[in-house]
């Protein structure tokens, strides 16, 4: 069989297994969900032998300590799964959820019913509690799921899909719902992208260029986000200590994520007093500044920064510190280098608060607030698949409802239209 | 300049009129509109003349009758078109609505902001009234639009592009938020597809080989519909005079659309009873019918049908008829051979109409009424923009809403991330 072939099968069968899947009953999930964390817990020895050999093959490798770390399935990424599991089983099921019912003059009633979306093709890179983490969500929403996680971590996400298998057969729910791609062959991305007639959503995550070879070859659509540019805009009127503490945590709490802060935009007004404070609480931090030329100016331990500075994911402890005229700025700033992703303004404005809501495009836009908070499980989701820059579909982090749709239904007594 | 060239030109500057158009207020957009209504009633002589243009070159290259009659701005179109502005006037904005805002445990306040979706590519075949249909609908939502209509109305579509940029300069609204493509160039469509960057979303609209031709060369996320499949199961308890009269309305009071009937399906234990009545009213109406065995044994005037009707759409005074041993097969071929259209059941069993609601996939699903209503208009949503049978983003008949997206905000007071 070709790559090809069993790329289709798989994806045949996550097709039929959804057709089920969509009928299933709120209780029948949440078991098997439940059943999956009991398992996974009386697993972990065989579990950890599958891990042992990706880890293994991994150091053969030469892999880094930190890609070791991600694939290392420890007791506690084991408890994280297995907390992941529970946290899905008490949220709410999405799924025949009835919204906008009215009657029409006719007298026919028209409403919308929330529907799964049919099969999910997942694409990640090296970290396996992934592999519990999307198929939980994805079977909590009705959906089919067909997973293709990194080749250095094909023996554990093959386990964890085997346990999770044998749970659903033992709940009699098709076994096709979850399903690991049992080849490490890069052509099985490949072949997966051009299956729009089975599969209905591809949801990368992982490094910028895995995103953009998936978005370029893919027919299927695709929820992604490339990178996080976040800004935070300290206004004329902010808080100098709730400024400080927010952009400190927005960029030294985790700055390897997507939600850190990049770059930091001051108002002038403010500038000759803000910068020196902010600035030494970042200099504490460890936090390298790349400067335009007033803060550089104010600031004389900040680097000048250059224009590649300005789009920079850094994901490091480094941040771009610009200082513009005023609000209109800030948005220009933002409009030209942002990435849709996150912004927040700092500011005691009222007016400024609401025109920066209303005007970021972004996908989170925050007052007062650290931009470190976009997330599903901060922004009360219950729990993310992943964050979606493109605002077809899902904008912003996605949950549960996002892995749904909503069909028109129509309750009539025999009406025909003239 | 190259045709490549122009055209990223004008998604340049829809771009940058799209930022602009998203922050309007709801009364700047709705005068626009409704002054866009009496530029129409003013100027219908100059827009006949530039139609006879366009109908003088389609007489040449031997148009239709119906092509002819389709592109023609008769008094009804224009009033139609008319019609149509006012109503998307008096339609409520859907930007800016903020829903499920709620407090988190740590007092940020969270919820979603409806936004439009930016730039809109729209390309159609004849019909020049969508030109003013989908800038209006558009303008509404936010959106700017690039519209791209048939080689045969170019000289009506420009004609309606310029009065209707004229009234949005006037309104001190870019003109770039309403654009026409000017060059018929075949060229212009595949460069449009390739602009992701400034084009958030293509609708197109016309025959199944303009629809896979655009899915087919698009980077950009496309809302479509190939072709309406759509099916009637009359089951064992349908009511025969409501079934007759929904089943005549669906098949015959306008067949050559999407939501027309195109398949029959009915229960075993009816259609010895069934198909005599239905069939004679059909046979009363003109409609050639193409059956099952069965079907053809209680119909002699049916004739047999081959595989090929089952997955046929016929936009003609033609049905397909299936005898089918229970709504479990109904559901079986409505599942196999249905395009995500829209079907409906007719049955007086309350258990047989929910699982038809809940178990049919497809983006409208009826009960005891006709598949004729499958429309924005008839469902409601004001004015319809086009069908979806895709999962994501919309799925069925697209509003106002499914123009926007929600991106999330967070009213904060200082609050950082542990």
């Amino acid at each position: 069989m070709t790559v090809n072939e069993t790329i289709t099968n798989l994806a045949i069968a996550a097709r039929r297994a959804a057709r089920s899947l969509g009928t299933l009953s709120s209780a029948v999930k949440d078991r098997a969900l439940l059943k999956m964390a009991v398992a996974l817990d009386a697993q972990r020895d065989k579990l950890r032998a599958e891990n042992d050999k990706d880890l293994a093959s991994g150091r053969a490798q030469g892999l880094s300590a930190a890609m070791l770390d991600r694939l290392s399935l420890t007791d506690k990424a084991i408890d994280s799964m297995i907390a992941g599991l529970k946290e899905v089983a008490a949220l709410p099921d999405p799924v025949g959820e009835i919204t906008e019912m009215h009657r029409r003059p006719n007298g026919m009633r028209v409403g919308r019913m929330r529907i799964p979306l049919g099969v999910i093709g997942m694409i990640y890179e090296s970290r396996p509690n992934v592999t519990v983490d999307a198929a939980a969500l994805c079977l909590k929403a009705g959906n089919a799921i067909l997973l293709r996680g990194g080749s250095e971590a094909i023996h554990s996400n093959l386990a964890l899909a085997q346990l999770m298998q044998e749970v659903l057969t033992g709940e009699g729910i098709p076994a096709a719902a979850v399903q690991v791609i049992p080849t490490t062959d890069r052509e099985a991305v490949t072949a997966m992208l051009k299956l729009e007639e089975h599969i209905d959503l591809i949801i990368p995550r992982g490094g910028e260029g895995l995103i953009r070879f998936v978005a370029e070859n893919s027919r299927i659509p695709v929820l992604k986000h490339y990178k996080g540019v976040c800004h935070i805009f300290v206004d004329e009127s902010a808080d100098l200590t709730m400024a400080g503490d927010i952009v400190i945590n927005a960029k030294a709490q985790r700055p390897g994520v997507c939600n850190a802060l990049e770059t930091l935009l001051v108002h002038r007004a403010i500038a000759p007093r803000a910068l020196p404070v902010l600035g030494e609480r970042l200099k504490e931090a460890q936090v390298e500044l790349r400067g335009c030329p007033e803060t550089c100016a104010l600031l004389p331990y900040a680097v000048p920064a250059t224009e590649a500075d300005w789009p920079a994911e850094y994901l490091d402890l480094i941040l771009a510190v610009r200082v513009v005229d005023d609000l209109d700025a800030a948005l220009d700033h933002i409009a030209r280098y942002g990435s849709l992703h996150t912004e927040s303004i700092i500011t005691a404005s009222y007016a400024n608060a609401q025109r920066f809501l209303r005007e970021v495009d972004s996908s989170s836009v925050m007052v007062n607030a650290s931009t470190r908070f976009s997330d599903g499980g901060q922004f009360g989701l219950g729990a993310e698949i992943g964050i979606s820059t493109t605002k077809l579909h899902a904008y912003g982090p996605m949950g549960l409802k996002e892995l749904t749709t909503k069909k028109f239904i129509v309750y009539g007594d025999g009406q025909i239209r003239n």
